[in-house]
């Protein structure tokens, strides 16, 4: 099967994965951008949105032609689902089943069956996205959760990774992040905040963007996490590599500079054949961004979902278990089984 | 769909790939060997073969049991094949179209139709591969071509780093390959003169053992190889990746030596969204093998190819297009869709 055809992109979700996603889209002639919701409005557009237009407008109300909800998801949906070959989901996560809830909700009053992708984070939230799986399933719809960075794009890349070895003794995601302005990822760091010692989720969900910067000064703008709360535990034992407790994620995040504190890297150590002991490093270059590490994944995995659901199958994806698709205006499009 | 058979493979040649395999499949609880052939005889036992038996005896003719044929691999297809779930290929590939010819004799003498996997290097021979795709997509065979290291592993990982770029502009291969006694690898170690400057195919095909050695020895042992002609582009190419010119292949094996003179790296450079240029590496573990390195990845694309053709999936895919499989027995086995 040969895709011939651009895939018709939705994001729900106008933060800043929802808008660097309509960025890199304007980039992508494989894929054309025909929706955008946010907590005020919806816009649709079959013919394909102005990307840079949605990326830049305060709010999606702005957008010509948007259209007004309270509940722009839904109503998204209901009006154009049909329209729209796939969705990334850009929500805020907090409380943690609230992606698992909006799915649930899609799956309840929309008929809606494309294919969805989630960047979502901690191993909770995945969790509780897999007790949807026969619904998706049914539905039709193909979701691969986890395709964002961590977990997704070092995930996938330590599944493959893990070949070599007999047994993986430990996957180690170490990430470097340097955002210039906190403000623009605001729902990402308060996530964060959730792997500090000494605060829970209901704080940080009670904490004011106020208290957030405050308690980012106290620490330089320099968050050190460790022993991160990330699926991509979870999304490892899901393809076989190694037991979710074999796992770690960490990293710097430098909230006051665009860049990286440390080079993000994923060290694969394992056992081979013959007995000994290795590891296998994959290095991210420094140049590339979160919403590079992020999006461009995620558009793989939609289209890697597409092609899934062009050969009649459906059901809940772990990342780990899909070959994202990447496509290149300049070669001719990639086609499953030649 | 879950897996909770054993996969019953097969291995076709004995060098020291092939050999390699039966060693690793001893290692690995969720694969069952149960069929080898080599130039004059197969062995095939449903329950299993001691891949440690077969691994180490100088001819399989030694092996109990096992069958004289001098068409040994149509032999053991004819009367075992349809308890065989999958076949690695691990033959020599001079002259560059043997691999085809070999899988077209497949096709038109035997019934075959599990899963196969080669381990390929030379962009001519997937070439030539890709041929046979209808007749293979026909008999409801799923054939995965270039499984093996490079191309193979580094040319998939290649693949997922890609996702972050709106544009690959390189993808470079360099490995470090130490055997200690080349004669192991008699075959491989025959493929890389084709690479070197003013061998033709024609040539090495006529060398015999000792004019081999007499050459490594100009070289103190050290093969320096640039320009590689290896199918990791036109694979990449397939996946949609890149264009194949911008693929290099090259590195360097030390015959005197088991230690990689030089770390195995794939990088990958590309554009990304905002216009930067930047690479991610990939690099192995120096404590791997090439067997680990070939082998182990080769064994992913089979019970890939396995799930696939348990969806009813069939034809020609190149490794690029396809997640490897792994799993290991101290987790539940994988499942593709939960």
């Amino acid at each position: 099967m040969v895709m011939t055809q651009q895939m018709r992109v939705g994001v729900l979700g106008a933060g800043g994965l929802g808008r660097g996603m309509a960025q890199l889209c304007a980039q992508r002639n494989d894929i054309r951008l025909v929706a955008m919701a946010d907590s005020q409005a919806y816009a649709f557009d079959a013919q394909g949105l102005d990307p840079l237009a949605v990326a830049d407008c305060s709010t999606l109300l702005d957008v010509a032609g948007a259209v007004p909800s309270a509940d722009s998801i839904i109503d998204l949906l209901k009006a154009h689902g049909s329209q729209i070959d796939g969705l990334f989901m850009a929500l805020p996560n907090l409380p943690v089943t609230f992606y698992a809830e909006t799915v649930q909700m899609i799956l309840n009053e929309t008929g809606y069956k494309g294919v969805m992708v989630d960047a979502l984070k901690r191993t909770k939230a995945v969790e509780a996205m897999l007790g949807l799986k026969d619904q998706i399933r049914d539905r039709g719809m193909v979701y691969i959760t986890g395709c964002g960075a961590t977990p997704g794009f070092l995930s996938t890349a330590a599944a493959v990774a893990a070949q070599s070895f007999v047994e993986v003794t430990e996957v180690k995601i170490w990430f470097g992040v340097g955002v210039a302005c906190w403000e623009d990822y605001k729902a990402t760091i308060r996530e964060d905040f959730l792997h500090m010692p000494g605060f829970t989720a209901d704080q940080v969900y009670a904490m004011t963007d106020a208290d957030i910067e405050a308690e980012l000064a106290k620490h330089n703008g320099l968050l050190e996490l460790h022993h991160m709360e990330h699926a991509d535990d979870l999304l490892l034992e899901m393809a076989g590599v190694c037991s979710r407790d074999r796992v770690t994620v960490g990293g710097l995040v430098d909230t006051k500079s665009p860049n990286k504190p440390v080079s993000t890297t994923v060290t694969i150590t394992g056992r081979t054949m013959s007995g000994k002991t290795g590891s296998h490093t994959f290095t991210l270059s420094d140049a590339t961004t979160m919403v590079d590490n992020v999006c461009g994944p995620a558009l793989g995995f939609l289209r890697a979902g597409h092609l899934l659901q062009a050969d009649a199958k459906s059901g809940l994806f772990a990342s780990t278990q899909v070959m994202p698709v990447y496509t290149l205006a300049s070669v001719s499009l990639p086609a499953v089984a030649v």
